[in-house]
C-alpha cells in the first residue's frame, strides 16, 4: 500500500511518500518539495502547486493521502497564505484519492514519540530512523511530510476516511 | 463583457455576474450563492465549491474574474477555512480565466462609495442603486460579489492582470 504525506504550504509544499509492505515494514519510496516562486502572484503558485500535486498522484498513485492540518501559533498573515495552499492540496488530492487523512502537528509528534509536545529535531530523528535513512531528510518539509505519512501509517483513522 | 464577482466562503460563496456594455452601461445578469452543507467533511466541501464554481464559468464564459480578498479582524479560525475555500476559487478560476483580479474590502468600499471605511449596508444600497436592482441584492454573499465585480468594472486594475 502506497501512503502519500502532504505537508502543506505556498512557497514549499512537502510531499513524503511512504510503501507499507504487507509483512508490516514501511519503506520511504520517495520525499521531496514542490516549490512556487515568490515573485509569482498567488492564484499562478495555486495552480503550480496543483500541477504538482497532480504529477505525483500520477507517479506513486496513492492508495491513502494524509495532510497535515495548519496550526497557528504565530504569524496570521503567513497562515492564510498557507491555508489557500492547503486547500488546493485537499481539493486536488480528494479527486484523486477519496481515502484522505488530516492529523495535527500533536496527533504527528504523539504518534511518532508518544509525546504530544515533542521537538521538531527530534521528530526528524524519529522519522529518519524508522525509514532507516541515513540522515534526517531535507528539507523539513519534505521531513515533516514523511511523519504525516509514518503517523497516518501507525494510526489510520477510520473516521477520516473520505469517499467523493 | 461579461465579469464573475465572487466573495469566497467555504459554507457560502458569492458570486454576481456583471455585463458591461459597450455604450457603458452595466447589468447585472444573475448573483446567488454556492452552499456546501457544515457536517460534510472540508475536503468534500472544497470539491462542492469548485463543481459550483465550474458551472457558473461553464454558464457564464466571465472575460474577466474579480475576488474579495481576505481581511481579519475578529476570528482567525473562521478565516483559515475561508482561505481554504478561497484558494480552490482562485485556483478553478485562474485555470479557466486568465484575466483574474483581486480586491481588498477597503479597495471594494473606496470604488463604490468613495469612503474606503464605509458601512456595509452602504454598499449595498448602492449596489443595488447602480444596478437599477429592485432592492439590496439578498444574501449578504452574494451582494459582496456584485460590488467587487462593480469595484472591478470601475477600477480594471491592470496590475492585477494574470496569464496562465
Amino acid at each position: 500500500m502506497i501512503i502519500l504525506g502532504i505537508d502543506p504550504g505556498i512557497a514549499t509544499l512537502g510531499y513524503g511518500v511512504l510503501r507499507k509492505e504487507e509483512r508490516g515494514g514501511i519503506v520511504a519510496e520517495d520525499y521531496g518539495v514542490v516549490t512556487t516562486p515568490k515573485q509569482e502572484r498567488l492564484p499562478v503558485r495555486l495552480a503550480m502547486l496543483e500541477e504538482g500535486l497532480n504529477k505525483l498522484l500520477d507517479r506513486f498513485a496513492p492508495d491513502e493521502v494524509a495532510v497535515e492540518e495548519l496550526f497557528f501559533t504565530k504569524n496570521v498573515t503567513t497562515g492564510i497564505a498557507v491555508a489557500h495552499a492547503r486547500g488546493v492540496a485537499l481539493l486536488t488530492c480528494v479527486k484523486r484519492c477519496g481515502r484522505l487523512f488530516e492529523y495535527t502537528p500533536m496527533q504527528i509528534k504523539q504518534a511518532l514519540t508518544g509525546y504530544g509536545k515533542a521537538e521538531k529535531r527530534q521528530i526528524q530523528l524519529v522519522t529518519a530512523n524508522l525509514l532507516h535513512l541515513k540522515g534526517v531528510p531535507r528539507p523539513d518539509d519534505a521531513a515533516d511530510a514523511l511523519a504525516v505519512a509514518l503517523c497516518h501509517s501507525f494510526t489510520s483513522r477510520l473516521s477520516g476516511l473520505y469517499t467523493i
